[in-house]
């Protein structure tokens, strides 16, 4: 089929605050309730002012799809019905009038629409299209299947060609794969001595990298829904097969269960809303299944119900996987799958909306993610694979990335998850069996110094005695700039890590331990036009120990270690 | 949410070959091909002689969408993206011009489309709007989710108040519930005198009834979506429960594992594409899923992925579900369901288009369901939940019904089915242990007196030595008024009874044996105008041995013996 251009290429335009477009409006003073960009705006313009003045040509319908695309569809959805953010479907955008849209578009609001044009990522013009382009009729965004996706898989490298061994003296496993996010690429870090081993060409803005089960592949994800199979045991690692599953995704993962390790890998799609099953080894796509369906409040019907994490169960052959609008948590059980043939077995559990984000317990036994639009954390038991507890995270919009686990000394397990509409650390008990009564409750929380959260990733290493926090999203420049330490035993901050002056503005964001949870490096992405760096932090003095930075160090974000990603350390 | 009064109202219009409309559509002398209706429209007309004159005025745009809804959506999909018959968008039709779709519309196709115009059913007017209707844009088809769903539940008589033990002295495990089609009831006959017992309001056009697991309740399910629960024990048998869990359906079942008797109800959606839990008992809607995906042959999404015949299996907790467009057979799991909360657990198999009906082999281990597309029978074996075979039919367009079971002193347990697109009954073997030579093949094929095909059902029962079959869809008038008495030995056409005079042009439909299995219930189902008749065969003599009918036998169609519906004798 025939893919419209905006599809694939407008989604390689520049993204200052990309992360946004990945569902995560900043709410700093976002009152707590259901939804948390659902009620932004009350009122309404004269509706009307200027009898149909929304119309366009068809080559500024063009520009506004590439736009809408870029920074909209992320929060209000490919289909404009609303999810993070509103529905701004042509019967509500109408009613308020193109310069109402203008001002919110131009100003944001307080409930967690950005300040596109005050912020200058949108310029005044692009504004005053933006604002008449989503009052047109929504164009239907195109079918994406089973043909498509055939036609866009290749396997570079055949599977007997590959290396049987690696091929290497570099300590491989201790390898950061860092996302230069706006550059469509992966850069390979050797973390023994912080060298480029190699650069490698990705889907646009990878969102994470997976490792296989054995760790000798980086799965990566683009948010265009390109899969990359990166062979770490190369010399010099490389692409060795790619495919398009979907048009724009968030998540991958592989099979671990004992028989099938890196036997599958599934994608998980925000458009199509779909999940996709690929061989593990080249990529061939083996299983399509439409994550469409009723959610779980009132059961309305939801088209665009997006896939967000999936993780690989320790306990039974299948995969944990997150679908957002409809608030399921699918178990899909693949150990009857057979290449092409046979099938996949899936338990649809009822859990709360909008899944989004989330980690591992210590005991690797509870999965917990964050339901963000209702401030809770749904907890999968995936050894009774049943829904264990929907835990109230006493804050605005949990974002966990995967969390961070600590095991301490008078509360026992805990798992930590930030917010990214309010400035709170919350520690929740997650071992119901030992601790009983911490289980399944916040049992402490942190305020990180300064107002408002904006928090976006937490991580800590059993061999740490810290846990990192960033806040990229909170709208004061130095704390979007900083990191922070919490003590790991008395649960406060420790320290506030400044990143250097070089790198301010940049934002500190994401971090990463190496292999033997010495240092965490932690990404200065900034913009295109600038270079960015990670910075290398000694875990036990606190200082910058080295900045890895050059012409080739474009908007890093992610950053994972093979290790610590193939065991889930965090 | 407002239904468009068509939804709600237009399906009552008179139906006289109504059984079209449940995607069987007659091609007597239909090529051999991958799509039943497929190729009928090989040309084009002139393509816009009249450039725009397909527009209409908002009433004709609502007739037609009342008349499309009972003509043309069960073959050619509510989405008119085709399915049994054609993709029907404007993009195709408005290439062929309006004289030349009024042509097909009026004569037919040899491949399927019948002859709406000439057999009197649309009026000339009629035949003009549609050819105008189906040039228009798709309207969009009303979402359906579980607040409409809930507010269509009306319990009418509370489990408490409902009796213990049966009220009557009838004989109730010998009732029939015989559906007057066009009249929207179910009338319940007692089958021991032929006493008519009451008539229930149900929805309308009822396409099945299914008994309870104890044959306590009859649930009927109308092509309008609605359930009536009928409570047998009463001593006059009435509504009891209703629900409306879709807007367009074909198939019901019950929960009939050990320990889940009675307890659930399942309803298979053609609109909205889905399936329904419902608690057993009150028809308290519990969960619904969504039956949209992507199709087992190159795996292009479906939206209208319509849901067609569903059982219970007995080896475990769980329904076979056939998803019609996208050719899988789910197997749902029910055994994690409590009320509201637990989940479905569904195995997604793959297996062939189009999915409509079909019935077990004679030790219900096998499900056999026709792939009528593919003139194929797919086989799940329900002990290890895996396709067993995908049987060529050796016919045109199988249309078992629930097929006919016997055990062949010759061939072993053999599963019959009939055909619409030829005049073939076929027998195939079932038996792979005892009798593998001839397993999941067309051991023996029966051609019935006469040309051409138009079979829809196919019965037998253990204690007779006949199997019968009819003919309603065949052209020739003769055939279509008679039934056809195959001898189970001989495996040859013995008899065939045409039926009474003065019924003579009604279609002779559909079989059902009393309990005893001694007489055969055929319906003379007829016009609206004309009184029908249920005719009363005894299978002995061949004999007609009583004529049912009255003012109210109004199209009669099914009848479902409570015994043997409970039992799935066949």
């Amino acid at each position: 089929m025939n893919i419209p251009r905006h599809w694939l290429l407008g989604a390689f335009a520049a993204l200052s605050i990309a992360f946004l477009a990945v569902g995560c409006a900043p709410s700093g003073n976002a009152k707590k309730d259901g939804n948390a960009g659902g009620n932004d705006v009350a009122g309404g313009g004269s509706g009307g002012a200027a009898a149909e003045d929304w119309k366009l040509s068809d080559a500024d319908m063009e520009k506004g799809k590439d736009i809408y695309f870029n920074r909209c569809a992320g929060c209000h959805g490919v289909l404009r019905k609303g999810a993070t953010g509103k529905n701004i479907e042509p019967e509500s955008t109408r009613a308020k009038g193109t310069a109402y849209l203008e001002a919110i578009i131009t100003n944001g609001s307080p409930a967690g629409m950005p300040e596109w044009g005050k912020s200058g990522i949108l310029t005044p013009d692009e504004v005053k299209l933006m604002a008449k382009y989503i009052q047109n009729p929504v164009p239907a965004p195109p079918d994406w299947g089973m043909p498509d996706i055939r036609n866009s898989h290749k396997v570079l490298v055949p599977v007997e060609k590959r290396p049987t061994a690696p091929q290497t003296t570099r300590n491989w496993e201790n390898y950061f794969g860092v996302i230069l996010r706006d550059a469509g690429k992966v850069a390979i870090i050797d973390g023994d001595n912080y060298e480029l081993v190699n650069i490698v060409d990705t889907g646009f803005a990878v969102h994470i990298l997976r490792t296989s089960a054995t760790g000798r592949y980086f799965f990566s994800i683009g948010r265009d829904g390109k899969v990359t199979l990166i062979d770490l045991w190369m010399e010099k690692p490389d692409r060795v097969a790619e495919l398009r599953p979907v048009l724009e995704a968030r998540s991958i993962e592989t099979s671990r269960f004992e028989g099938f390790v890196d036997k599958f890998a599934i994608v998980g799609g925000y458009w199509p809303p779909a999940l996709v099953v690929m061989d593990g080894q080249t990529l061939e796509p083996l299983k399509m299944v439409s994550s469409s369906g009723y959610e779980v409040n009132d059961g309305t019907y939801v088209h665009e119900a997006r896939v967000a994490a999936i993780v690989a169960d320790h306990h039974h052959p299948s995969w944990v996987v997150n679908i957002k609008e409809t608030g399921q948590m699918w178990l899909v059980d693949y150990s009857n799958l057979k290449g092409k043939e046979g099938s996949l077995k899936i338990d649809m559990i009822a859990s709360e909306r909008y899944l989004h984000d989330g980690g591992w317990d210590l005991s690797k036994r509870y999965f917990l993610v964050a339901a963000n639009a209702k401030h809770k954390i749904a907890v999968i038991d995936t050894q009774t694979q049943q829904l264990a507890a929907l835990v109230d995270s006493n804050g605005n919009t949990p974002h966990p990335g995967r969390g961070a686990n600590i095991d301490h000394p008078a509360y026992g397990p805990l798992w930590a998850t930030g917010h990214i509409g309010s400035n709170h650390i919350s520690f929740i008990g997650t071992d119901p069996d030992g601790h009983k009564e911490n289980a399944w409750k916040v049992v402490k929380q942190v305020e990180l110094p300064g107002v408002g959260g904006g928090n976006l990733f937490i991580k800590t290493h059993p061999n740490s005695p810290h846990i990192y926090a960033d806040r990229p999203l909170n709208p004061d420049q130095m704390l979007a700039d900083s990191i922070f330490v919490i003590d790991k035993d008395t649960l406060e901050n420790k320290r506030t890590l400044v990143i250097p002056e070089e790198f301010r503005g940049h934002k500190a964001v994401h971090m990463e331990y190496n292999k033997a949870g010495t240092e965490v490096w932690v990404a200065a992405w900034g913009r295109m036009d600038k270079r960015g760096a990670i910075l290398v932090y000694d875990d036990k003095t606190l200082e910058l120990k080295k900045v890895i930075t050059d012409d080739w160090m474009i908007t890093p974000t992610g950053k994972f270690n093979v290790y610590n990603t193939v065991h889930d350390i965090y």
